[in-house]
């Protein structure tokens, strides 16, 4: 694998963990430097509502059904929260996965009580469990609701995170999402840009945000603040609620190419769908983010054509 | 012993501790994959009335009773504290044990505050146990009240737990039950499924859930959502309140045949009955549960038949 | 010294500390099994209103005295915290000490916050003092206020201490009270057996409870169903506010012979009289609880016969 | 040096600290059991209140003018926090330093929060600081709020830093203020009393007191039942706002030979005054301090004669 | 380079890091004492609004312009978090860098909550961080909120911090801002001054506070207050909302010439204009700050003469 563009491995990384680092930057992003992350850690976060019911396909029942697309269809680094990977990872080795350090319930709603998403794992257990289960653990992520009451605990737990990942040679996904009583228009571009902006002081990798929205205004157009302010760390998007591939595809494409995202984040509209129709959809995806395809030719890829 | 089923040992047991893990797995489920856990952890949670009352048998007064049942009964798995365990076990050296590793009183109501089940030891405390005392101790157990506003503190303290369990060859069992002022209908099919989905991400190897109800639905019909989303994490669940054995044995019954269940946790049902009968109580459960007996000859046990 | 009954040295004693441990409990119960506890570890709890003011003899103000009744007197263990048998245990290096391992004033009420008395030492602390003070550490105490919304801090706290206490041969007496906004009647038998059962479940040696009151019951029969929630773990029980000598001794006989206590915690109404009647107190005391002497024998004593 | 009377070292003291003990208790009493602490670690306290205004000499607005003072006049100890002495410690080797280990501002007030003052070194710093800084640092100290809901967090950290800080040859001396929404009367006589009892209860070496007040009671006599309630433990007391130097020693040779006080510490009535003032004011206070003066003595010294 | 006065080396500078204190004191006070820090650390606290938007230069929403400007001005010290630092050091290692340790974003407000910035990283990470990275990590900056009901935890998190660093050879920036619901008006100068106090208490090598404010009095004049309070704890100010380059820098003149400030921190006056203007405007300031320079001089290089 040749790299098309240089990799800059950041001064926190030591040298034992270079070679790891680089590594597991090129095998997640296909040495393209984009990122094509297929999201699975909503388990936690929205229990079983995103994995059941009307509009979802009965193979998203059973959770072994994102291990099954992320090993058959073209994806970058597969998202979940270790126990998972600890029961599935040995049948599928093949997955580079991040393993998501954070996660809580939608039960509780901000109204009751800002939400904190408290820290599962060390860095530390991570590598243990690397070394332990020999699988590709190529990166870890971490969510950050900012403007919360306790938005103290998850900046100190995600910037430690940050520092010890990148001593193990482990690239760092953040989620950074506005959320609390305090904020207002959790979309607001300024908002979001300033929120791709915090996770560049504190060294993240990849930064995750809501695309933005702002009446009258594009949302790619308006996301370059965001990718602008994050400086080296990239961003990647979710698609949000499209209704169709088409719209999905089309919104991601002008992510990366008018809004300067680095790839992006998806969950539901790929793993609701029956396992054939989401490996078409991871494809059609990486199509764009990793291999620069245009719309057209993603739209074939998620048709079968 | 031979296994009747194929153990997946977890990708987080190390080389070291795989034939403990499989020793314990095989013990606690008589190498049948199912588990007959009979719980005797609720002298914090309900304080003396689940053991001294009217419709109590005598010797239930005596936590002594609890051994006795569990060393002359065929269980699974006997879960209780630490400390009951540290008084008792020499004498009962051949009960397989779980330690229950939170506990709290019911006193403090959640319309007071929200529910939090401390974590009593830790697991490098419970395997120094089991080397100090030579018992069989083969699991532990955490409480998580999901939707609580301490939920944070038990996910994270639960996930910790069956990292360094597994380490030590541990099998972990979970109790998840919605409970708080943001949870509105505990019992809930589908946020029951959620809970049992939040045990797989943790990497339970058995969850324990309270059986769904639905008005309009049959609870092992229902169960069938938690089972599937609970993945290779095992669900067993509590009989309720049944009021006769009959009732209770169908019901379990039904819970693994119709809802996929993977046994069940049973203490009150058991434990307030006479030594003997709780003998006959526990031999009855377990054929339905690991013998694979049907209600018939599992209630012809209970009437010593 | 030759022991009149079994020790069942609980299974989380580690061989290495086996005889240090079977050492601490003959020499507190003197080899009797029973434990005549003089509870000097109220500065903190009742500030000066114990020892100063009507009523109570001018002896009481200095601390000293404390040591004095205990050298002098015969008991099982003296309670105190650390920081007094540090400055005082030279000097009365005969008696043997319980190091009260938590503490707190009663300045704040529980109608301003309910209660939470902080360890002010750790277990590895005490094993430290006990060697390099070279005196006779038999054992360490703790306090919990059950239904409490701090209940957890002093659940998980108690369980260390005895877990981490076992480990280096030392005795645990806990001190269980109900209390906090949640807990209507503290005394309620049922209640306070619920307490004696939580002290059995994370494995104190002895648990300290109120007398149980209910109207139109004897207390000590009353006291009974603690006794036996208890299990091997052994109740002792405070006299209260008696007014004369044979009002409490008579009620400390009943508590052993009819509720089935295993001694006695008294403070108050040993060191609020002058030394030498403290002194005749406490083998009054001692005469009932060790040595199996009726009412009118341990009167005897205290009357100076 | 020769000793005037027996130090008792208190068994907490490993033998191996035993003789630094003894020559920082030498060191700080002047080898006369007595203590003149001169307290400077108001600057966070009161900010820049007591060193900046009307009635205070310029000298004061300089940090260096404690310095100044300590090394110029005849103290015991210089209490102050350790940045500073870091910053001036070279230049004033000769001054015994105390390192006030808590300090909170004044600016949140009691009706909006209780009061928690913060330890912000552990005693391991102070040692590693004396190693460092080759000075007398002979003592440490500690403000503890007896009665704030913040009580158990001060009653844990000062019981700690006293183990540890004699484990490493150092004196302790507390200050205890009742103080909270809990506390109606700080300087209530019974009330001090029970905070000198606490102090010997974790096992201070000294204990800083208010001197109490009652209407129509002599604060000295009403003191007497703290310095008995403190035993062993030394009771100081500060000479609170004295509007003139006579009855401010008067005041103090009450406290020592009527209250059975053990010394003084004294901040604002020495250091709000010129530099040389300021040392005759030391002089004065120690001459009844420690070399047993009478006022008349001790005012001659006060008024350069 | 030859130091033009005497550097004080506080006494909690070990020996082995003496050389390395001086020469990272030389390096930022270019020898001089005086220190010209450039702030780039509000990426978080004021999210992307100092860095983009109307009349903020296009240049400065990547944050690469930070280091550019560093890079190229003359300045003391650039302050900013680990994170930018790892990610664009490599690239600018002439620049000497000082890792601001906290951060908080003003999301909540001060009416909603007290405020408390949370640690990031332990100073051992920095020293870990300056060893693997090989940059020149000279310094660590802490902000505290006197007054704010989190208070202690800053206190705390500071000393240990100031403690630590100096252990490492390391420079200490505090910024100190009273704030919270208990602080009526932040730019009292009697306040002020209390905060400069505080950190000298606490040891820090700088303190940052801001320019005080009193209507009818001389911005400069009463900042003399602060500057003797914090003795030899050397205060810096802020020019605040300057609106003219010439304003701002006489305002710095008098800040040092007249209220005794030993530099200055400034962000937003630099780095919100263009890449050519921003290193005008850091040389200006360094003339005044580090070269002694006088008003006309500074604008001469402001203007480009």
């Amino acid at each position: 694998m040749s790299f098309t563009y240089d990799i800059e491995v950041p001064a926190d990384v030591p040298e034992s963990a270079k070679a790891t680092y680089i590594k597991n930057y090129e095998m997640i992003t296909h040495a393209s430097g984009k990122l094509m992350l297929f999201a699975g850690d909503q388990k936690v976060e929205h229990l079983n509502s995103d994995f059941y019911g009307e509009d979802i396909h009965e193979d998203d029942a059973d959770p072994e059904h994102l291990f099954r697309i992320a090993s058959q269809g073209k994806i970058g680094v597969f998202a979940t929260q270790l126990g998972l990977i600890a029961r599935y990872g040995r049948d599928y080795s093949d997955i580079p996965y991040l393993v998501k350090l954070n996660s809580k319930t939608n039960l509780v709603k901000t109204k009751q009580k800002d939400p904190y998403s408290p820290q599962l794992y060390t860095v530390g257990q991570v590598a243990k469990f690397r070394e332990i289960s020999g699988l590709d653990i190529a990166a870890v992520g971490y969510t950050i609701y900012l403007g919360s009451e306790y938005e103290d605990k998850m900046l100190a737990e995600a910037a430690n995170i940050i520092f010890e990942a990148h001593i193990h040679g482990l690239i760092v996904v953040l989620w950074i999402y506005p959320r609390g009583k305090a904020v207002a228009d959790e979309k607001d571009p300024h908002l979001i840009a300033g929120a791709a902006g915090v996770a560049a002081t504190i060294g993240a990798d990849f930064v995750k945000v809501n695309a933005p929205k702002k009446e009258g205004f594009n949302s790619a157009e308006i996301l370059k603040e965001a990718t602008v302010a994050a400086g080296r760390t990239k961003v990647v998007c979710a698609g949000g609620s499209s209704t169709s591939a088409e719209d999905f595809l089309k919104q991601l494409y002008d992510q990366i190419h008018t809004g300067g995202a680095s790839g992006n984040a998806t969950g539901r509209n790929i793993h609701q769908k029956s396992l054939e129709e989401a490996v078409r959809m991871c494809n059609a995806i990486s199509a764009i983010t990793i291999d620069n395809a245009d719309v057209e030719a993603a739209l074939k890829i998620y048709n079968g054509n």
